[in-house]
């Protein structure tokens, strides 16, 4: 550590919100070059290394092949998955000094699927995993939290190229069990959830997510059962549809002023006989929707009054297309639409689309709109008085809800995304034409699935997993150093008995950080702790009695252990026996 | 084999020139993603990392350390040393969502500035020494010959911090040692080259040069001694002054139309007594130069008549200036410049400078303009009737010019850079204000070293300096594979037989490619042959009498070993014991 480069910082970092942030820049670990683009310093390589080799590792096991693309690509491929657009301002974007567009790969389907094209033409070809460890870019809007969200960052990307759905589900599957090896090796505790495919388009899709209260994927999962889901994925389960016999006809009211869910609430439990909550109101919200290459639709999203529309889920039930509030410009344009008393009937006579909760089931009973300015209709009965014409996920899901498995409620929680295994489908087959000669003779389409991990931030997790209010408690295989040796007596005899301990242990084939540094031993123990090795072994007062303390970081334990025996101890420390 | 991801290519790609080029191409080591923009493939990757680590160890073992700085970097570094505008085209520039300006990093020397800045303050905290190996990117005007002038390609750089001269020699002869330790490893054939600074700045340098064929880089050695050099660092040694005494007296004589020295020559064997050759007469150059935040300054750059202006060596000698010719326009704006019949009077009665090759010394007579049309004037003796401004190394190298430490002469060969070490000095530490607090408690700037070498490049230049017509010949510790093992027996226990014999090197330790494909044994020879791992080892037609053969793919030896003693001989080949 006299000639270690790294310096240890007493405060936080003004910039730093999260722990792990805070921690890896105190220790050394990283410093920051620019906002979300950071350098990895001695310490913090080597963590990184030890991730990268443990998921190499097990991407080699299931049979996965590395390669290694170029990050800066043309544009021309990304034109013709349309995603040089479709990425928006999250895209690096430069020309070259001939003027020729390119970017900075954000991810990497489109030159896989080139190169398979390029190199394979069988059915008997396939199937083939590759897979690359690399750098990627994405412009963040907002970089943060360190490596939790940088804009340059490392990812292990796999694609798999099959003939057929079963293949493509077992490469899925291969990935699902690597991916949880790796995440099991490092100790992190994460959950699997059902996910919708983003921009990527396809279908199957999960995602793994790090339990973290810093992190930004809120999800749910079941009380009772292993269910879990990002929020966008949540399937409502449909009540059973009830009689509609009996149920009293719809009545037009006067409500007054009545524009909001609350008002509308509050009338009905002064006008009507009986209780009445927001859950009795069916709220209208009207958006416009745009499939892509068609005309935006104005459209209603009716949803029980006591829940908001969630405009992340709505946003993923119409993917591809877009979703947009109507503007006060629409509601001039279309006098029939009547703010703040929408009804389904005003909805679908101005022509539009009503989609509705899947709560919203037949026989369900509901005070809404009438389509007339202070008016609002009650009873009006899902199935008799109005038909939807489809159903959409887009109610908030919210803590308590039944879960979709049918056993225990939803509880909500918040995780980093480390992983997202999607089943691509042929999209980007098709975007490229790519095809394989098949078995009958003919051309078949090839089907493929991706497959991110990622690496630099899996770093920050494994920090914001594994720390105290002292510092880093890095696990044992992911440690930069297996063994931190302090050398805390300034007695001649205890240095050179210090320095023939380090010499032991490193012929013993531990990696060792040996503290020769002047400073005091407080000084060395803070930085000890804060730094993270799993085992520390001080050389301090107990030297004149023959002994050295073997610490350990994660449990707080340190016992003394006689001088000859110190290197056993070590060792078994490291492998886990003591 | 049957299921790597490898398909060879037949014939040549048509945009390849140089037979490293062609021979990773056809051998499915790399492919091409854009201009001077490459994938690698499972075997490229390999060699790859084989040459990484070996850079790494040889690294660590000299002491540099570790880390890992982004690519992509903010402007606002790369302005304060000037370098933003001083690349040119070559820097690919962008800029990110919020309109700042970016750079892709073509070398980091500013970035590591500032990093020992931020974490040192003291002489005690050096010397230090850090290294990464990292993707760069240079917008390369003309990128060619596949990896050895890439746009993105690897390099290892590092940078040493010192708070003296001596330091900073020690650290360069440190580099100086480790590189040759590389490339010995590597079996490369290399020459050490005394070299300009070029764009870096500073001081002290050498490069690093693979003598091939197809390289960019011309450089001399001595035909009798050690002595390389780079073109552009040629130091032409200076002859001995000849006396002046009995030289007769200049004579100005109406020469005609004799504005070339061809002419010249021509009138002079015509009108003079004697022989002449263009050695008897000098040459005068016009150009401008601009020193740095100075204006443009004309000067004569005076040459023996037998020799050209190498414009890069001349280049080289005014740098960190700028040399541009002489244009019309300047000619006509001072009349005192006679085109064709400049002389050293004119030129310094003009107010410009005469710099002079170094061979113009004190005493040698020559045949040069005389500042009119249609004059020149002879016997004009150096030191007598004028005298130079200074000197300048200007003038072409040619082969059997004398040596410059006077041991045999120079003979001109091609190389491509694979490493260069620069003594950088205080530029960079003077940019960012790098002090350390001296060991008097003055603040002392620190001095800089930079140090590269092309990782990736060198994977080409082993394959250029390593094959033969059949395909790439690899040194052991940079194959893909110790041993090829290939099966060229349809017979089921010659199948049967290799899968057995493959399983046993594998378990000895062996990275083994095993030819499991069913096709000939014609065809699995060729690829063996193209692919061109050390130790080639085949289960064929000797099978039935109880042998396999074992090649060795550099020497073309084939020797049929018991298959009871297959395991050890092909152990004893990758040993380099047969």
């Amino acid at each position: 550590m006299s000639s270690l480069f790294l310096r240890t910082l007493r405060d936080d970092p003004a910039d730093a919100e999260v722990p792990s942030h805070k921690l890896l820049v105190r220790a050394g670990y990283i410093r920051r070059a620019a906002p979300g683009i950071y350098s990895w310093l001695p310490l913090g390589l080597k963590v990184y290394r030890n991730l990268e080799n443990i998921v190499r590792q097990e991407m080699d096991a299931m049979g996965g092949q590395e390669i290694l693309l170029p990050a800066l690509l043309p544009r021309d491929p990304y034109e013709t998955s349309g995603r040089w657009t479709e990425y928006g301002d999250n895209l690096f974007r430069l020309q070259d000094r001939k003027g020729n567009d390119m970017l900075l790969g954000p991810t990497h389907e489109e030159l896989f699927t080139q190169l398979v094209k390029g190199e394979y033409s069988s059915y008997k070809d396939l199937p083939v995993i590759l897979y690359q460890i690399q750098t990627k870019y994405r412009d963040e809007e907002r970089p943060r939290a360190g490596l939790l969200r940088g804009r340059e960052f490392v990812m292990k990307d796999s694609y798999s190229f099959d003939v057929d759905d079963a293949g493509l589900e077992h490469a899925y599957q291969l990935h699902r069990d690597a991916y949880q090896r790796i995440f099991d090796r490092l100790g992190v505790k994460y959950v699997i959830v059902a996910a919708t495919s983003g921009a990527m388009g396809g279908s199957a899709s999960e995602e793994f997510l790090a339990e973290c209260e810093v992190g930004e994927d809120t999800f749910v999962r079941s009380t009772e059962s292993g269910y879990a889901a990002n929020v966008e994925a949540v399937v409502t389960p449909v009540p059973a549809a009830l009689p509609i016999d009996g149920l009293p006809a719809p009545t037009v009211h006067e409500t007054g002023d009545t524009p909001t869910i609350d008002t509308l609430v509050d009338w009905a439990n002064g006008a009507l006989d009986g209780e009445y909550t927001a859950a009795d109101t069916l709220k209208n919200v009207m958006v416009k929707i745009r499939k892509p290459g068609e005309e935006w639709e104005i459209t209603a999203i009716a949803v029980p009054g006591d829940r908001e529309v969630d405009f992340k889920r709505l946003e993923a039930a119409v993917e591809p297309g877009d979703v947009e509030l109507l503007t006060d410009a629409d509601f001039a344009a279309n006098p029939g639409l009547v703010r703040g008393y929408i009804g389904p009937k005003g909805v679908q006579e101005s022509g539009f689309t009503y989609l509705a909760d899947p709560r919203v089931v037949t026989g369900t009973s509901w005070i809404t709109g009438a389509d007339e300015d202070g008016k609002h209709v009650v009873g009006l009965v899902a199935g008799r008085d109005f038909t939807p014409d489809g159903v959409i996920e887009a109610a908030e899901v919210r803590a308590g809800d039944p879960s979709p498995d049918g056993r225990g409620v939803l509880e909500t929680a918040r995780g980093i995304e480390i992983g997202h295994i999607f089943q691509l489908g042929r999209k980007y087959a098709d975007a490229f034409g790519l095809d394989v000669l098949g078995e009958s003779g003919k051309p078949v389409r090839v089907t493929m699935g991706s497959y991110g991990l990622g690496v630099s931030r899996l770093v920050a997790v494994l920090a914001e997993q594994m720390h105290d209010d002292k510092g880093l408690v890095w696990p044992r295989g992911v440690a930069p150093f297996d063994v931190h040796l302090v050398i805390a007596n300034k007695d001649e005899a205890a240095v050179a008995g210090a320095q023939e301990l380090a010499a032991q242990l490193d012929a013993a084939g531990l990696e060792l950080l040996f503290d020769d540094r002047k400073a005091s031993p407080g000084v060395k123990f803070k930085d000890a702790e804060l730094l993270g090795m799993p085992t520390v072994v001080v050389v301090g007062r107990g030297w004149a009695d023959g002994t050295v303390e073997i610490r350990d970081r994660s449990t707080g334990t340190a016992t003394a252990v006689p001088i000859a025996d110190a290197v056993d101890a070590v060792l078994a420390a490291v492998r886990g026996e003591a």
